[in-house]
This record gives structure tokens, sequence and C-alpha cells, in this order.
């Protein structure tokens, strides 16, 4: 996908922040050379294979290793009895799940949770091994939907599992982990003020995030009770931490190494094949690497909740909103934590509504535990309230974006999840779809056009970065924050803006969790941001120490000196100024060696708003949805390399897409997943869809030194409303549940038909 | 060899310092688990092979690397040609010298010098492709010692080459690079205070670091102009600096990550295979390995200079020292750069002698260019000195360790070299030596004791460190000087003392040259003083910070928080106090990740000083020498982990009995080494050796946060002229012509019967 680039931006004077240079991991990337979590081999190493549930719930009777560990090449096994009891790991709920999930002990509560792992010579002797070990297990019943779930005879996953947030307290264990609830104003007075309420119910399936490169982690545990992990991730820091939870480690023993990674969207921000890598290691006494194959990823890694929402909203007929009512249920699937919390939090934000109440709920079922999928929550929660929405703007015969004008969030509105907006751009994306061409352009027969919007928190977090000037007045930039979406270009310019110097010379690399501080993971849109603050704050360091040894060179104050263009200069004029490589190359006469750690737990995170409009043709007799135009308008606060910036924008359109038209978790009904490959799992292609035309609108964050809000995950929250509202133009019928495949779409022209 | 506890030493109070915990490699490397430069291996790896010069000195009339090309499994051969011109590198002559070295052009000056490289798919075939370049040489006359060298007939290795330090400045070419000289006071009038005055005339022969571990590199070039070099080295840096300069990239373009390393002893502070490597991998487009074999170390990497030293000193009947001059020539191999200036320095520094005189010649001959080796330069001139001291001592009827004390430099005297000393503690190693068991132990027949002291400077230089805190409250210590000594133990302990937490709760790691600051080489005995202050500051800074944060938490200023037993404690008692622990946990809510990074140029360097006594049996029928005891004491400043400073005194003690009996190069008249393998340079082992006991002195360094001083050089300065001494106790008969092997011992012996 090319990168259109109508909408260039550029900065107050900035002479790199909103420049596109070339990606600095490209041509490592499309040469091949680039390595990804798969792609070490260590002498000596083992290949591991994993022994996974074949059963949604059942409870395992015994577990016989001895055939298995007899066969040839066959180094360790280890089950669910070499790993601490999660009760006993002393540490939060959360972390119990985490280790649960990673292996099963009595009980498996999903197809696909794992049971045992082998090391082996070869992979293909592993898996032989792991087949050949001998699980009786005893099945129960299992629920697969909230519904089901919600039941009140149905059968529990956790026996002792009581609803947080709940008052009084449940006396009695359900699937219902915890209730969010939010509200504002007097619900009863609002819908009577309304001339309009619309109220409908949707259902969403789980979608997984469908990142190229599968799970993979190559361990090697020392004698002296050290390991080391190379593993793709979103944050290596955080595998570092869930990993020496589940093996009861203190996180400091195990050194975590980053891979390049193939894609994430949140979904590696959770631990999988680690722990079981770092005991087989540890007990074979070699290297084990660990694969998951793309069944695998599907079946056990953790996609996105299956939801259902209905939302209720009242509108006056010159479209004012009065009031809305939210019921959300999140499938959070085998283990609590769902992202319910995040979906009632944004389901109202992008609008300042009186009147409203939201009450969600985290239902456990039997489902590979869900994961974070960019912007967790919001895009279920948005396809609900923006395809009401839409219906109330036909209903009051409003244009829907000048409905969505009249309702706007801006500065100083309260937001329905708590806190007052600062500076945000919701209304200048609205506009600019609103002024677009693609607004006006004309529409064939069986074509519509849809609009929507959303809201995403963007994140801050704690990031550390180290700044080095190398001996030749060049500049590395240390960061410990993975690079998915362009986090080397954008270090890389936000450092050559403060530093004067060609980002050319400035070499920004990801290291691992021994040779940087503490990172948070790159996940809620947050490393432009946070880790690009802690850069700037090491530069603005280095800065001062370069003008304090040119003032020691020139023998005067250091008031005296400003770094402009790139070199220290005499206030004065008095001396010839001293670039970055005249005070690299006599550093060592000067104090020594030029470097600058910064560290911070990000402040003034700036909320992030997507306003799209999407054109689409639906083949009346297939029910197939064509998607003829999509444009997106986005306040990414300061694009800092708006290639990137363009790119995030068209991916969370495109996953948006499908979700919205084709991906779904399909079961049948013994909770087994009927189509874990991408053949059968639809994600769209190339070939599927338009370019995705972007127009970056830029409303700086003031809380950053330049202006940068996330940009990377609210791409993905209008779309499927966006395109459940187009369908809806272009057909009549207003579709509820996704996806809308040509099935759905058909049988619901047909109905219409047929009525 | 285990460790003497006789002089285990303790600082002022401190807790850490001062203590053995077990070596923090110890268990990687006992189990086979350390990498060192051989021991990667990557996808797609090439081997490589090296066409060495047979000749000691020859024109090169053709490469035809045709039939080798062709060779099934051959992907790259370089020649001189595929590198830039040395004398177009735009730098300084030493840097062209590293460049013409690496690679022959129209010349070869050396038996080894290296002609082609090959990467091939196997080593074997790489080798046998490297064996079928066809190069046509006209051999030339060569020179192999000074006085050959230094003839007035002399054949010249460089046409251009006209000394440097002579006045008037030579028309001539010749073979001496250089010359230095330092003097003071009347020679002549000193020299007739004097009651005896004796001159000798001694020579040494080149001897070799002897390391382990042969040179190795592996490279891998990048289609964007840079690459990653992993290979073992003394400092990567330094390796990344000399690489860029041969090859003609910017440094900033290479990473280099450094192996363990098996032995240095300053021989892996140049470059050989790494420019190779990565012009063979830039050409094949795939990773290539190049290893040396033992073969290959002894003939082309640097051994340390074969000398030829006449010294003449005078002395009074009651032992005071009043005139001294030294002549002194030492081997460049075929490019400048001996360490004579170190010899001319250093021979006189441990004495306050008022008349003094001392020039020096660097000489170019037909051997591998020399390389550091500990103390380089000074333990030959400490063998002539120390050698002519005995004599002395033994004709005015002293005790050598009383004339020593008589003349001893101490803070305040004048440096033969220039500076003033500081505290220093020369006087109190021969106070220890004097006061020691052995000294007045029993000797039998054949059997002599022999004493020798020794100088050495130590060094500074830059060094950069950056300390994380962990989020459970443990610490990595970053440095970037790899370690040979021990320096992850002794940085381990210096940062458990500062931070006053428990030394195992530490972990410290060398990174690559894109992870910490710019350091300087491990070497000249600097990286405890130098890294240990980076590493001290950096945790002041650390320190800093979590007083900060404890005064955050406790709502009162900093100054009412005291950092002490590894826990933030209120003055007033009025808080529960935080540890590193608590702090660490909260460290995102008091404003993120807790690191620090520390640069300097270290001042204040300690100077070193070694007292040796060695007792020998010479077998009065074969001349073979056996050590029967060796004791040393050594001045260490503070020892921070005294088993590796014991360490160091007893690897340099025996590294010189090696020098003094055996070790030297053995060429054929064609200038072809004829032992280049441990079989017949035959450095000693375990079995030829009793333990070396230690005496460890501590007089601190007032220059350093814990009293550093180097340790790892001097005490190879003073056995070669220990063990002749030694030796003339037992024979009568004063050698002078290093190694003091069989024959040449029992030629001195049968020479004495005989006369």
């Amino acid at each position: 996908m090319t990168v259109t680039e109508e909408t260039t931006t550029s900065g107050p004077g900035y002479k790199w922040v909103g420049t596109r240079p070339i990606r600095p991991d490209g041509l490592d990337k499309v040469t091949g050379k680039a390595r990804f979590g798969a792609d070490l081999a260590l002498p000596g190493m083992l290949e591991g294979a994993v022994l996974r549930s074949p059963h949604a719930h059942a409870r395992i009777v015994s577990i016989d290793t001895r055939a298995a560990a007899a066969m040839p090449g066959v180094k360790a096994i280890v089950t669910g009895a070499d790993f601490p009891d999660p009760a006993e790991l002393g540490g939060r709920p959360d972390e119990e799940m985490v280790a649960a999930n990673i292996i099963a002990r009595d009980k498996v509560l999903y197809e696909g949770h794992v049971v045992a792992a082998v090391a082996a010579t070869s992979r293909k002797q592993a898996q032989r091994a792991a087949a050949a070990i001998e699980v009786e297990y005893q099945p129960l019943e299992h629920v697969l939907t909230v519904d089901e779930a919600m039941a009140d005879d149905a059968p529990l996953l956790h026996p002792d599992l009581k609803t947080r947030g709940m008052d009084p307290a449940p006396e009695e264990p359900s699937n219902i982990a915890s209730r969010i609830s939010h509200e504002r104003g007097d619900l009863d007075k609002g819908f009577a003020e309304a001339d309009l309420v619309v109220e409908r119910t949707f259902t969403t399936k789980p979608v997984h995030q469908g990142y190229i490169e599968p799970h993979a982690a190559v361990a090697d545990a020392g004698e002296n009770g050290r390991a080391t992990i190379w593993c793709s991730s979103q944050g290596h820091f955080a595998m570092r931490t869930m990993t020496a939870t589940v093996l009861g480690w203190e996180p400091s023993k195990l050194k975590v190494i980053p891979a390049e990674i193939g894609g994430g969207f949140g979904g590696k921000t959770v631990i999988y094949l680690e722990p079981l890598a770092v005991a087989l290691s540890a007990k074979s006494g070699r290297p084990v690497r660990l694969v998951m194959d793309r069944d695998e990823v599907f079946r056990a890694s953790g996609p996105t909740s299956g939801t259902k929402i209905r939302v209720k909203v009242g509108v006056t007929n010159d479209g004012q909103l009065t009031a809305a009512e939210a019921w959300m249920a999140y499938e959070a699937g085998a283990y609590p934590g769902s992202p319910v919390g995040a979906g009632g939090m944004t389901i109202l934000a992008p609008y300042d509504i009186p009147n409203f109440s939201v009450e969600g709920f985290d239902v456990v079922v039997n489902k590979p535990k869900v994961a974070a999928y960019r912007a967790p929550g919001a895009p279920m929660a948005a396809f609900a309230l923006e395809s009401v929405l839409d219906e109330l703007a036909a209903g009051i015969g409003m244009d829907p974006v000048e409905l969505r004008l009249r309702n706007a969030a801006v500065e100083g509105t309260q937001a329905s999840y708590g806190p007052k907006f600062p500076r945000i751009g919701f209304v200048e994306t609205l506009e600019a779809i609103r002024d677009h061409d693609h607004y006006r352009a004309p529409l064939g027969p069986n074509q519509g056009r849809g609009v929507a919007s959303g809201f995403w928190f963007n994140a801050g977090m704690n990031s550390s970065a180290t700044v080095h000037v190398n001996e030749d007045g060049t500049m590395t930039v240390v960061v410990g924050t993975p690079d998915i979406g362009g986090s080397r270009a954008s270090m890389g310019l936000m450092a050559a803006e403060e530093m004067g110097i060609d980002v050319a010379k400035i070499q920004s690399i990801v290291a691992d969790t021994e040779t940087v501080g503490f990172n948070d993971v790159t996940g809620g849109s947050r490393v432009t941001l946070a880790t690009g603050a802690a850069v700037v704050e090491a530069c603005r360091s280095i800065k001062a120490d370069l003008r304090a040894r040119a003032a020691k060179t020139w023998d005067c104050d250091i008031e005296e000196v400003e770094w402009v263009d790139g070199q220290a200069q005499h206030a004065g004029g008095g001396e010839t100024p001293l670039s970055l490589q005249a005070l690299a190359r006599k550093s060592g006469r000067t104090g020594g060696p030029i470097s600058a750690t910064a560290s911070l737990n990000a402040r003034g995170v700036g909320a992030a708003f997507s306003t799209q409009v999407c054109d689409v043709e639906v083949d009346p007799e297939t029910g197939e949805v064509t998607i003829l135009r999509f444009t997106t308008a986005q306040d990414a606060g300061t694009a800092i390399h708006p290639s990137y910036v363009e790119g995030q924008m068209q991916g969370g359109v495109v996953q948006g897409i499908g979700w919205a038209l084709n991906e779904e978790y399909i079961h049948d009904r013994d909770g087994r997943m009927e189509n874990p490959g991408f053949l059968d799992y639809r994600i769209p292609v190339a070939s599927d869809l338009p370019m995705i035309d972007t127009v970056v609108v830029e409303v700086p964050n003031p809380a950053h030194p330049y202006g940068v809000r996330g940009v990377g995950e609210v791409g993905i929250v209008p779309p499927l409303a966006a395109v459940a509202n187009a369908i809806a133009a272009a057909t009549g019928c207003r579709l509820v549940d996704l996806p809308m495949s040509p099935p759905r779409v058909l049988a619901a022209i047909t109905g219409k038909a047929d009525g």
C-alpha cells in the first residue's frame, strides 16, 4: 500500500519534524535481513511443541508423559506441575490469571489451552512426542457467548468467581467477573425531552489481530539461575515481568532481547510461550525454541471480545442529544479481563450528552482469553452508538456530520468518563470530512455513504531513553519500546529537530532489558508521545552538556553559549561556532563521553478522534459489499513522520473493515474453532480495498514538546459503524450483527424485499 | 590456580568493597555457556580464510584471484585493492599504519602479512581457495633485529621513513622511526660521585601475550551501508574506530558487539580480521566469520618488542644512586610504534636519581607489528635496570631491598618522566617483601634468591556507564569496557557499597557500541579506576533521584532525606524508611523509571609499584631453572575484589617468568617463524610453577572515590629481573640475554666453570 501525500503537514517552523525520510528499518525488512522472533538459532538449540486441549471445558484426570519422554531426541517435558501454583504466587488476581492461562492444571478452559510442552532435537520429534503424551479428560459443559454464560443455569468456569463492582456484593458465583457503570444527569428526563429515541441491540464476534508473525520465543536458561529470552513482543520489559511472575522468579533474573515484530496490534502485550520455553530450557540445559503455527495463534492467543451491546439514544428535532443509555456485555474468554471497561468509557466520549447511563459486564466464556486489540473495547462500542446516531440523523432529517458537530466534545467538555477535555481536535476531524470532496461525490445505484466517528484515550506510562553522541558527531538514540509503527523514525526526527542536525546522522535502536531503563509496552498509542518526550529530555540534557563544554573551551559562562543549528554559538559572536562533530571529537578533553538518560511517566496525554466516510456498493444478488472509497480524518496532534501516521490511519481502517465485513471466530457445538487459518478466517488483502485516503488533522497536544498525540489506535474505532451506515444507506437495511458478510447482508436485503 | 587468602583486605568500614563474592561470569565459563569470539553462528554465514605472505619482505608483482573465485562455494575474495589507500585516509600516520597492516598493497613486510581473504561456504573450501590465489612475489632483503635494522646499509622497510625526534631532522630515510630522550642533572658529575659503576647490555626477544582465545570476528554487512561486528576484543569502541578507519566508513555505521574475551593482555586492543570480515560480508551479501588458528596468531598478530638495552648506573658505598644512563632500542615490527616511549619513561621511575640520561629508538624490522603487552615496554627496561641494581647492591655489600629503599620514589619525588608523584606505595611494597618470611627462608645448594621492583603508570581515559534500577529493586550496571580481569564483579561491589544493597542484587553487563556511551579500551589497568568512577557517579545520581522521590512521597524537602543502608530515611525519623525495592515499585508514580548515566575522562590516576622476591634452583647438569618460591607485593590502592587482584598479580608474575625463562620468537634465516605453536613456544603451565604468593598492599589513591589504583599490569614488570637476579645468586653468573633457557644457562655456567 503506497502512501497518499495529500496532506503533508509541517509544524511551526520545524525543519525535521513533519518530513518523510526513508524508514530506517526498511532495507533490512525488504531484503530479509531483519530478524523476527523465530529467526534466532543457537548452538545446541532444541525445538519445542505444545500439547493443547481439544476440549472447550474439561477436567484433567491424569497426564502420563512416560511414553513421550522415552522417545528418541526428547530432552524435556513440562506440565502444569512444573510451575508454581498460580494461587500461591502471592500476586494480584490478574497475575494468577496470566499464570493459569499459560498452562492448565486441574482444568482446561478452552480449546487450545496448554496442557504440556516438549523440547526435542527436532520440531517434528517434539510434535510426535507431544502427541504421545496421554491425557485423560473428563469433559464438562461449556459456554461460548455472553448469553450462554450469563444464563442462570450456566456451567461455571471458575467456581469461586464472584462479580466485582456489584452493590451489594453477590453471594453466589457466576461467569460475570465484574460490572462497570457510568452515570450522569436524569435519564428519564433526558428521554422525555427527546423528539426521537432509537434503541437497538448489536452483536459482534471475536476477531483476531491477525498479525502476520506468529508468536515465537527462544529461551536459554543458565546454571546460574538466570535466563535469556529472545522474542517478538510489544514490550520486552512486560514479557520479563509476566514470565518472571509465572516462573516465580525475580524479573531481573531474566534478560529479554526484543526481536523485530511482525505486527502486534495489542495481541503481543501478553505472554504465551516464554515461560514454557524457559522451563524447558532449564530442564534440558539447552536453548529451546517454541514457535506457534497459525492454527495455534488462532486457537490459543487472544482475539478481542465478542460483544452484545444495547444502545438507546434520544435527540431533539434540532439535533440536540438529550439522553443515552448503554448496556454492554463483553466476552473475556476463559479468564476475566475483557475491555468492557474501556468500552464503557469510550462509547459516549465524543459527545456532550447531559443525561446518560452506561452499564457493562465482563463475562468469562470457554474461549481463549482475550487480549488487547487496537483501541481495545472501543470499536464495538462505537459500532453500536454510531449506528444509532446515523438512524437518529436520518430520523430528524439532519446531515449525520452536522448532528455530530452539534454535540461534539470540545475543550472544556466534561468527558463521559470523568475528566474535562483539554484542547482536542474532534470538531476539526468532522469539519475535515464535511468539507472533503469525497463527502459530496455522486453515488450510483446500490451504493451508499456512511460516516462515523471514534474516540481513543491514548496512553502515557513509563519510558526511559538514553542518547549517546558518537565520536564522529553522529548520535545514537537508545529506547526500550519495540518499534511497531515507525518509532525509530519518529525518535530520530524529534532528536534531529531538538539537536539541529541531519536525521541521517541519528541512529535509533531498541535495546534489551539490560541496556536501557525500564519501559512499558508499545501500546496505547503511547510511544511517540512518552518515549518521544524522554528522547527530547535526554537531548536537552545533551545540549546543556555541549553548551557547558563549549563554555569551557571558550573560557566563558555557559549563559553566553547558545545551541543553534547543530552548533554551539557564542552569544557575543566572538568565537568560531563549535559543531556537534567538533565537540564530539574533543569530548575526551572536555569531560569525557557525551551521553544522557531521561526517564518519565508521561503526563498530558492527548486524546485522539477520528471521523471517517465510507462509500459501499452492495451486490443485491449475493449480498457482497464492495468498499468503493474510504476517507479518514484524524487528529494526530503533530505528525512527526506523516507517512507513518497515514499508514497507521490506513491500517486501522483496513482492520476495521475486515471486522465489519468478514472476520469472525466460528465455533462448532463442541466449542472448537472451525476456521483457524487465513483461508477461512478472511482478513482484507490489498486487492479487496481501494486506497484509504487520509486527512491528517493537526491540533497539537499542548502538553508534549512537539504536540504529539497517539495515532495508532483510534483509526479502527469508526469503520465498523461507517461501513454499517453506508450499507444502510445503500440498502435501507440496518445491520446490527457483525460481520456483515454476504449471507447476512443477503438475508437482510431479502428480508426487506420479502417484507 | 587457587587463590591465596593470606592478605584479605578491608577498607575503612566498607561493607562490600574488599569482599570476595563468587565471580558472576564463572558459571557460564565453566559450563561452556559463555560465548567467545568464534562462538557466533548466523544463518547463511560464510566461513573465511586469509592468504598470508610467506616472505619476510617482498614486492607483490601480481595477484590473480580468478582460479580461486571460480572454485565451488567461493562467494567473495578481497585484496588490498578493495580497501581505501591508507595514504588517502586523510588520517594520522598511525591510522595509515593500522590500515597498511590489515592487508598488504604493493609490498609485504613480514611473514604472515595479509595478501588476500576469501569467504566460502565452508572453512575448508575457503582455505583451498586462498591457496589457489596466485601471487607473484619479488623477494627483498629483510632485517630482523634492531642491530640489523639500524645498520648503515640496512634494507629499508619504508623508503620515506625519517626519524622523528631528532635535532636536526635527518635528511635520509632509515628504519629508525623515532627517538625519545629524558635527561636531568649532570651525568658526568653523577658518575664521578659514584664509588661503583656497573654497565651492561641486555637483550630480550619478542614474546607473545599468549592469550588462549585466538582472534575471531563475525561481520554482517547490510544493504543500508551499515555493518554489525561480533568480536572478542579489549575494547569494542576501539575496534569500531579502527575498522571504520580502514574501511573509510563513519564509525557510527558500525555496531560492534563484544564477545567474552579469552585473554588479551594488550594484544586485543588492535584489529586484524574485522575489516576483512566486513569487506567480505559486504561483497558476498552474507555474514562472514573469520577465525585465526594459533599459527596465524603467532605469525600475524602483535607480540611485544625484542629489545637491546644498555644501562650504566653509579652508586656510592652507602647506597646512594648518583647517576644512570640508558640506551634503548625496541623492535616495532613492520610499522612504527614500539613501546620504547614507555620503556624510557618507566626505566628509572621507581627511583630518585639526581643525574640521568635516557635515549630510546623505535626501530622497524620485518616482523609482525608489535602490540601492547601488559605494562608495554616496562618489563624489558626493568630487566636491565634491576639487574644492574642487583649487581651494585652486591658490589657495595648492601641488601638489595635496602638499596632500593634508600633511593625509592615517594610522595613529592619528581618522577624521571616529569611529574611529581602524589601518594604512592612503593616503599610499602619494599617493606612488605623485606618483612616477609620468604625473604629470610633458608636456601639449599644450587639455589638463589633474587628481588626486583617495577613501576607502571596506569591509565585513566574515557568511560561511560549507565545504571538502571529494575522494577524489583535490583540494579543493572551497564558498562562498555570488556571484562577481562573481573570488572563485572568490581563494578558490582562499588555499586553495592555506594547504594548500600547486597551485591547479589546487582547485575553488571558489558553493552555494545550502541547501547552504552563511548568507552576507551580495557587496557592500562584503567577500568576499575575510570569505569568504576563512572559507575559510582551514576549511582550517586540515582541516590539523589531516590532521595527526591522519597521527599516527594513524604512531602518534605530533599535535604531532610538521607540515603542510609539501602534506604531513604527521614532525618527527623518521622517516616517509615523507604527501601530501594519500595521506591522501585512505585517509580511510575514518582516520575517514571530510575536510570542514570555518567561519563568522564578519568583524572587522578594512581601509579602502581610492585616488589617481588623469587627463589630458584638451577640444575648444574642441564641448566634448567626451577622456580621454588615466588612472592609478590603490590600496591593495589584499594583491592575492590581481592581475589581478582591476587589473580592479576599472579598472572603478571607467571607471564614474566615465562618471558624470563622460556618464551621467544625463533626465526629462520629467511625471516620465517620456526615455533608458531604452544608446543615449541612454551608458556608456563600450572605444573611448572609453585603457587605465587601475594601481598596486597593498600595505599589508597586519594583521587578515586574508593582509592582504586590499577592492578593489572605492574606485576609483569619485576619478574624478568627477579628471576635473573635469583639465577645470578644461585650460579654466580649474570645472564643478560632472554630467555634464560636451559641451553643459555648451561652455557653460562659452563663458561664460568671453564673460565
